[in-house]
């Protein structure tokens, strides 16, 4: 029931006349949209709103219908907000439920509203703005967690922990350049929404069933009411696509695969065995007998979260695979995909927010850590090829050995003497410590975006410059 | 909060108390799962009422307690059916709201039922059992769409339509032919659902939190009792496992992916220009003033329910990837993905039966359809092979011959007169009539699985002995 | 072998040696890249040759050891595009075969290009280099198809065939309005294709193994020489980002379904029941012996590539889901998807854009399909109340009593006479005409973005515009 | 070129003539499935020769033709086990290769094996054949892998080690309970291909184009011939089915699966914070000058494969999403995902094989993780529940006190004094030592299936019956 024809009414009374049968209870539970397009309500009254003003300027329909019609939608959108609204299925979906309603209301002039619009056109506009709202929110999320992340990262930015390569220490890093390599990640989810954004921000309203109409309408004045930044340019792309469903989702997904990184890196911190972090008892859960049990429950179930916003993705993909133009039915299966992965990423968002404000890291277990393992062996070996000269083959057989004596010795590299340096290789010299050990280690990398601490304040102040929170 | 300490409690008070903040809204938001997981409130007490049965039969709980608890969890069972049960989302879960209903209705006893149980062992008994539940109205559902299938194939054995190949004309076949493969489809589903049944029916009842339990409980007993054919062999695994719901995702998926296609067909075949189908009232939608247009609603929804099935499929495999044993909260995700799966599986199964029922084959059409484009021509050509003993190449020289001068004349290929014939092949007789002509073609295909009607009301007899059908 | 420690050595000789067993043949097939990753090779030499001018410049290399690598670098790419490299899996990757065959040529400066250097930039950056090409690539296909697009919406702009909602005819449009619709999907594809490419052109190359360097490397300079915008800010993120690769992936994805939705409808299209185009004998097959069998293969083929680039998409989100930073060896799984999913999207847009220069619309078909099924009736219903102000109720039952007339009569709308139509209302006018017929159906659609011809030929104008193909 | 009109050439070239352009380079490109398809050519010769021997037993051709067929099949053969067989693109696929050549070398009979067979018979037999012989595959996979597990499991039935679950220590298991508890999974994985197996064991031979054929064949023959249980029931359903490849792919993801969590389990315990087992350098790699460390790469890249083998399966059944019956071209996109996830998952199980052979526990750091905190709680307050009747709540306040106590005089539970323990309750005896500590933890859960070394060691009994290595 979406061609202009029936659209044009109000209920599924009239064209229900000519079927023997009526639709029956299977046919109600896999047609009827209303238990989850209800959502829609504000958007449907919002582009309803704009439609009627632009009939009335443009001659379409009388200033006091229009004026009535909006009216009329304002009481409906109280009623819808205070709770009195009486939903029905037979009515099938939010725009039946809206136009009938206020029929109700304010008669007669209802029936104009719907003049030069189409359901097809209507849903479009309202997903199209829902998700839309959804993209800002997204970035509303980012910016937060972002905040807790340089929070994070400034007063940890001289802390010492493992960089880890295939979860084995590879070189010391700072906890705060560790935060920033979030910070980044969702700095780039951020600029993905703000792209799906603008992409999506066309309005398809005036697509009308799918032709267009020969209604004298002006659609970039309902365009700029509802602020698109212009109507969609084709009126049978304007009913047919949902891009803006597909790229949320795909954004939605690389950001949970984001937020199942960070996740998994706090499950693994917790445990026991690594120690690197406390969470706070917000967002775990205890044992009553066992104290030192806090199992990291909100991480866990954001790592899990991705499995639901990609399913939500390769759902909306497997539907619209193959449709023939303009709108097919089957379009209607994507909103609940996107109206829980738009609830499942907010949520996660907040709740990854609030652990990481929360959370504490254990800095002489992170410290502890990044130091063992002769984590600093690649500082000496550089140091060898950057002060001696010496090619890459020398500086590593000349690491190895030291690194094995230090091991016999059962002492990291800094506490070897500077004669047992030179057993190794007469040219090294007392400043050859100053690479050693995992503080200086980390103070020496100071390449451009490098984990030194002056290297990882700089990001912090780039950040927040980007963010509009330094003047 | 789901090692065994934590959940020998009937709510979170207990091991809250050293929690300084308290689960706030996104934690709760996050982590409670009494919104979905209410669904398995009779699996639940039907579960906890054979595992009170045990601990009293093993001495380990009194046969009073255990006939309290019993009794009890009776009426929180007639409560929630009654719709008069208080869920409360502070208790988190299905489980702890029945067990602390429990307690407020028979008191101190209901202490007792957690004995040698934790939440991982409960839960993963409550979904097995819920799941194996699907598989059986899967194949229930499936008996009846192939019962729907087998009328329209007994009805149509004889009328001839296309068979295609890239959507194009290849050979005839028949109406019942085509039904026929169906069955075959979703036969195979009904096996793939009785394996998945067969490989999940065992118990994980007394796995406790993971490791089993030193209570001197007998699993078998209760696997008995809940019609589990043994418990299963290792408590890790009991309390990890959720292959038996990936399993009854895929097997949904294939499903749902046979439906997709006999959904796209009746799309196809219920278009203006096929018009191969006429679909009922009740799963179409009309239009007021254009009397032709018929949407075939129900078929187009069916045909998108696979994404929704396999987007499912996909989170869930996602969700599990790379867990750690033994139990994880991002399980917890399993049971939203499931319950959506099965229900839309129950819906397109129930409607598609319902489409078939009442669909009417327009059997002219479809005869109309396949006797264009010279679809008789392979037949031809096989004739000459095996009748005249032509090889392959110039059997098909002939027949192109003769096609050609048949598309000259304007006629089919049974329209041209024996002179015509010979004027290609000499040795061509009479009884090459026999074979061109649709309803010749289809008659003539009598290897085993074919198509001629006699071939498929064998195919038809053979089903109905294989359901039960026919004594 | 990814951290920087073994990352100084050609080979993994070295390393080797603290191992008693050394790699056997299925660790050798699991972890040897070379036989995917010599693809690339030329972004490989690339990056190296950009490093190498960096470290003279900076002073870490002398200058005669950077020219000498230089001109290495360049033997080894004539060699590799002359075919007369000798790849060896031993050497496991392209990085290592690119070095130990520049080592074999030039000697002993050869070492010293991997100074502050490691394979995890390494990688990330010559990947990153490729996908940016692929972009590219992406985009130029996009373009050429919308330049076959727009040369069959210019050429009919006029032509009616039927709009579709639910494969059923809804109203006519315009053959060019429909081109037009994909005109616009593939424009949004493009400016997906395009911010990806802006997102991901930031340099890698200096992060090293995953913490900076304490090297004075210039890391401005080889972004610049690389066409990179700038370096990336965090060496954690550099390392272990691959948000490319999954964003290239989902653009791609958008646009297979769009592709998906194209090749359905010339496949349906194709059939002999809808006979609306004729594919090329280059994209189709064909039977010796039924002459108007023509099979859309390529149609099918591009059809079907969703799948494969989905599948892509879903396998590489798998991967990265849950892998905590910096690099994990799981990350060599990125590779074969996006080279397999890159080279279906090109080989597709090729396919579809041939299809669409070969193809001939069959304009009567269209026509005739298109004035079928009372199509104007709502263009009768929208000028009743345009034209006499009446309600729609109204409209639509005078709408449904003349079409009912012209189904009685077995005629079309415009056929009826004017006594007739005022039979139905007295109103109706002669100019009720001007409305009625395929033509003036369409004709009458001037809304913006409407299936007017005017308006198609502004899309096209527009579209020429943007891509600068007019003055 | 599917359909039984071209099948029976030897080439394209006869219907190719009725085409005025010839397939171009692009067509030739999106196409041809010799490059992937000729992994095919064991099972089409043996197919063909099956279906040649047929042909003779009914009279169809004569046994002289077959004989000769059959014998320039094992030529065919020997040439491309030789590797002396000339693959021509020109030729398209396997089958065309196959048969062109046996016509070069038999002549005139070679054109006679066509007879009452198509390829999409032919396609459909040889893919289920080679799809068959990976389910052995898999099966023979996992038997090995399940035999070097149980070889850990019957080494370290008691060594204890922790339980976890959210990744925290919930209670000591063993090790030998941690092995089968993958044992299990992986003999579940075994089960799901035999079952596939079984299904798919049904010949499609002799279905013919699609609609069966007219010559007097034996389908039961050629299916025995081959292996298979039966012929396929319906001829449609023969060509256009390709359950068996998603069944195939559905069982290997959930066996993917599996490996993923073990594979992750190995990188984690592989961690320098964990230290739970060292795997062999075999399936390692190492770094030169840090001597600790080790990166688990084969266990990472098996993690990983999950990824490719799930987006193979989202892959075909987005391809089979929607497709008409019974072939369409879409379908060639089966081979080459089914061939990726097969060599993926043997490739996976043969390298986890492997790595578990190789791996060592390392038993001390094992149990000292284990009886870290206060890992036998709950044995206490089981043993207060059991022993001494108290109910739960106030069971666990006396474990909670008594764990304050111990953990405020630095020691584990079993340290403290029975004075100190009955300073709790007075009723604690001397024999609740019996319970605490790892070893009595571990040896106290004798439940069916729980973690008791008895029980594991009885566990490992039955998996050697089952599996046939016990008489």
């Amino acid at each position: 029931m979406t061609d202009s024809a029936k659209e044009n009414h109000p209920s599924n009374q009239m064209w229900g006349g000519r079927f023997a049968a009526g639709p029956d209870a299977i046919m109600e539970a896999i047609n009827a949209s209303i238990s989850f397009d209800k959502r829609l309500y504000a958007q449907d009254i919002r582009g309803s709103r704009a439609h009627a003003a632009m009939l009335a300027a443009t001659g379409i329909v009388t200033d006091s219908d229009a004026a009535a019609i909006r009216e009329g939608l304002l009481t409906v959108l109280s009623e819808i907000e205070g709770g009195n609204f009486p939903f029905r299925v037979a009515l099938e979906d939010i725009h039946m439920n809206v136009e009938a309603r206020l029929k109700e209301i304010i008669g007669e002039p209802a029936g104009r509203l719907h003049t030069a619009r189409s359901r097809n056109d209507q849903v479009a506009t309202d997903f199209r703005l829902w998700v839309r709202e959804q993209c800002d929110a997204a970035m509303q999320g980012l910016q937060a967690l972002i905040g807790a992340l340089l929070g994070q990262a400034e007063a940890g930015a001289g802390w010492v922990m493992p960089g880890f390569t295939h979860l084995q220490t590879a070189q010391p890093v700072t906890w705060g350049h560790h935060m920033m390599a979030y910070v980044e990640m969702f700095g780039r989810d951020m600029s993905r929404f703000a792209d799906a954004r603008a992409r999506m921000n066309e309005s398809p309203l005036g697509a009308a069933a799918l032709a267009g109409t020969s209604f004298p309408i002006d659609r970039h004045m309902t365009a700029e009411a509802l602020g698109f930044d212009r109507p969609m340019a084709n009126s049978l792309d304007a009913v047919s696509d949902r891009d803006f469903a597909l790229e949320f989702l795909s954004a939605s997904s690389i950001c949970a695969m984001h937020l199942s990184r960070f996740a998994e890196e706090l499950v693994i911190w917790s445990s026991a065995q690594f120690r690197f972090v406390a969470l706070s008892d917000r967002f775990s859960t205890g044992s009553s007998i066992m104290p030192q049990k806090k199992n990291p429950d909100a991480a866990e179930l954001i790592r899990a979260k991705i499995g639901r916003i990609l399913g939500a993705t390769v759902a909306l993909f497997t539907v619209m695979k193959g449709l023939p133009l303009a709108y097919s039915k089957d379009m209607q299966e994507d909103k609940e995909q996107v109206f829980d992965a738009a609830d499942t990423l907010m949520l996660a968002l907040a709740a990854m927010e609030g652990m990481v404000r929360d959370m504490t890291a254990r800095v002489e277990n992170l410290e502890r850590a990044a130091a063992s393992g002769f984590s600093t062996a690649t500082d000496l070996a550089d140091w060898l090829v950057r002060e001696l000269g010496l090619p890459f083959r020398e500086a590593h057989h000349v690491t190895g050995a030291l690194v094995a004596l230090a091991e016999a010795k059962g002492c990291d590299l800094p506490e070897l003497t500077l004669a047992e340096m030179q057993s190794a290789h007469a040219g090294i010299r007392q400043d050859v410590y100053s690479v050693l050990g995992v503080h200086n280690s980390v103070a020496s990398r100071q390449s451009y975006g490098g984990t030194a601490p002056d290297q990882v304040r700089a990001q912090v102040v780039r950040w927040r410059e980007r963010l509009g929170e330094v003047q």
